[in-house]
């Protein structure tokens, strides 16, 4: 494992990786919720966290030039004096590098509103498998885009190493209304009137009972009493609009025979919903051996029927689940904890994420939202694409790393390999 | 030329043009003003226009299914009855296609609040060199994301045939502000003075004197007294925000010493405005020989200089200059008439432009904004790219079109030929 202090040591690691014939694995802080940063047998790990200072913001272009190992809430710290911030946020923003945002592709609640890493990275300075460092800017900047080629391929194409980011003006104003249901498609059919009604949240979740009764446990008092799911939804933007719009996102959930419909009386009050929605994770992590999350996304009008078969596949290997969906974009999280100690539960594990995977396909999604590929999903790849396109991605990979060094095994099977 | 009815035609088409090694030119409505859709010696030129249907609109996913021969325009009146639009609105946008939109990912005057068609793409389905039909989705949907490596790829990576496009609403309410002033500085001061308030403008266009001229000629009356230039901002969304930040536009430009502004009434007067800085450009079309426009973007508080050299570099080749700048993004179009027949006239053009290139990189620009490479800025880019990005470019390409069929000799060199 190597800490290269700057670019010239991260070209320097690739060089001699490349020499040497050593594949590499790059890695910022290691949030990644699919593999793509865990190393390889006789890999060399370039760990980015010392990369890690804001070079530069500029609040008239508003941008702001990065290295790629400093984290995403170092990002928001420097923009916030400005009035402005960067768009995405993953859950894990407070300790997620930019290299990573941008090796992922990296969304959050706000993504529906606001759109993911790759809408709001400008140009990123990369190293290449052999070596070279070149400057990556977007489509607009003339000729073929290697920028959005080189978002989301999860440490395949090369290390970031800086990157320029844009920054949006921080909404003036934010209201948080939560709803508690008795019914999964009332909740479903809220959410579709919420949208419908031209509403643009910056956040629309979906959190359902098995989630809502751990939060009922960590954070008492703080959720509506017990219902079969509820909507947590922030509006943002000028006081006028937001006001309208909080009214009008009340007014669908009793419309839908929400039980209980609750507006913040405030910005922190709001806040506390949101610390306790997190905090439900928290909670869960420490109370069981292990909880990956999964992700998988659907078209919004399948969401409900797809937290059913998720359900019923939980049932069926006898595991317990615990998930929240980004109602916005169909993106729905479960979290299934299991004993990675004990071979029966790890089966039953793979046989449930084959299964969601499959049932999640045959809705019309896809395996993956913003959790990407890794090592997790890399058989799910053949079922989702034709061997046309994960050709196409396989020539991609080879036109910027033509030794297969760089991360291999993940995304595309290693080498020429078979799937 | 061959104008395919469906995508077997179009597969077809491409799959005897591998066999028989003849290049092949793809054509929408050949509006590009790069040179991009250009037939060169003994190519096939395979001409969309016939996959002109839009095949679905979903107001609830706000998403519409097109054939890519489609006009923007038959796309926006699909939409329409939604309350949904698209955003990329190219000045062309009557007669471009959509496949036209995706190859050179097209922006227009609200690209800088909305996006370019690169945001706006779900989906495409592509006829490769070889003639397979492939299906690409964005990075969302897992590993490599080779959709956004062909929007804007110009024609060299395949011809898109179907695309899944996002739809937003449309915003309530419009309200255009126009303000002349004595300066180019205090106009750029009241762009920038409007960005620095977080408006964020649907459109904030920067007008100089010579187009100014053109359209009191085109338009008289329409537009303020003369002026050095003139800022034409429009603002949408919600109805109390509209009228707040109409009221901070209006009072910044005071602030920045304008000559006069003007609120327009309504949306009609609104439109009229619009509609007069459009035809300005037809006119000078139909008065001069040929009138290219051309598309260099620098960093925003470079634009000033931007302009003022490239006055200067006009009056330098004896060329007029009449020029709109998209103040948000910083980009710049010149209009300069010559005359094709005139030997003298199109090297002085030649010179003009390459200079112009050659200026807005030293400003810290890109030599184009919109308006993609083609065959115009060919040499220009070894001046905006470095060999390893340039062959990371030739990488992607051949990675899609092994043979180098498709569209050669746009964007870069034909085979693997020199600069």
């Amino acid at each position: 494992v190597v800490f290269p202090a700057g670019v010239d040591e991260v070209a320097g690691c690739l060089r001699a990786a490349s020499e040497w014939g050593v594949p590499v694995v790059p890695r910022g802080a290691g949030t990644n919720l699919s593999g793509g940063s865990l190393p390889i047998e006789g890999c060399l790990v370039v760990c980015t966290s010392r990369l890690d200072r804001v070079l530069q913001v500029d609040p008239v272009g508003r941008r702001a030039k990065v290295q790629c190992g400093v984290t995403n809430e170092a990002v928001q710290r420097a923009a916030r004096p400005f009035g402005l911030f960067f768009a995405p946020d993953p859950s894990s923003m407070k300790v997620a590098t930019i290299g990573g945002c941008l090796a992922e592709n990296a969304g959050g609640p706000r993504c529906a509103k606001y759109g993911v890493t790759l809408n709001h990275v400008l140009a990123a300075e990369v190293v290449l498998a052999d070596g070279s460092v070149v400057e990556l800017r977007g489509a607009e900047d003339g000729g073929l885009d290697l920028l959005s080629a080189f978002v989301g391929s999860e440490g395949t194409l090369g290390i970031a190493v800086t990157a320029d980011l844009r920054l949006l003006p921080t909404p003036r104003r934010r209201r948080t209304v939560v709803a508690g249901f008795a019914d999964l498609s009332d909740t479903m059919a809220a959410a579709s009137g919420i949208v419908a009604a031209r509403v643009i949240p910056a956040a629309l979740e979906f959190i359902e009972s098995g989630l809502l009764g751990v939060i009922a446990q960590s954070s008492p008092g703080v959720f509506p009493a017990p219902a079969a799911a509820v909507l947590l939804v922030e509006v943002d933007g000028e006081e006028g609009e937001v006001e309208h719009d909080a009214d009008l996102v009340a007014r669908i959930c009793g419309e839908h025979r929400a039980l209980e419909v609750r507006r913040a009386r405030d910005q922190a009050e709001g806040e506390a919903l949101w610390a306790a929605r997190r905090a439900g994770y928290g909670y869960l992590a420490r109370v069981s051996r292990s909880v990956p999350t999964m992700d998988v996304t659907v078209p919004r009008d399948r969401l409900v029927e797809m937290i059913q078969q998720a359900r019923e596949l939980a049932d069926e290997h006898g595991l317990d689940l615990y998930a929240v969906a980004h109602a916005g974009d169909g993106n729905l999280h479960p979290a299934v904890p299991f004993d990675p100690a004990d071979p029966d539960s790890v089966r039953r594990l793979d046989d449930f994420r084959w299964q969601l995977q499959t049932a999640c396909l045959s809705l019309g999604g896809s395996i993956t939202g913003e959790h990407g590929i890794g090592v997790e999903k890399l058989s799910g790849m053949k079922l989702q694409h034709s061997d046309e396109v994960l050709g196409g991605m396989r020539a991609l990979r080879t036109s910027f790393d033509p030794g297969g060094l760089m991360n291999p095994g993940k995304v595309l099977p290693a080498g020429g390999g078979a799937w």
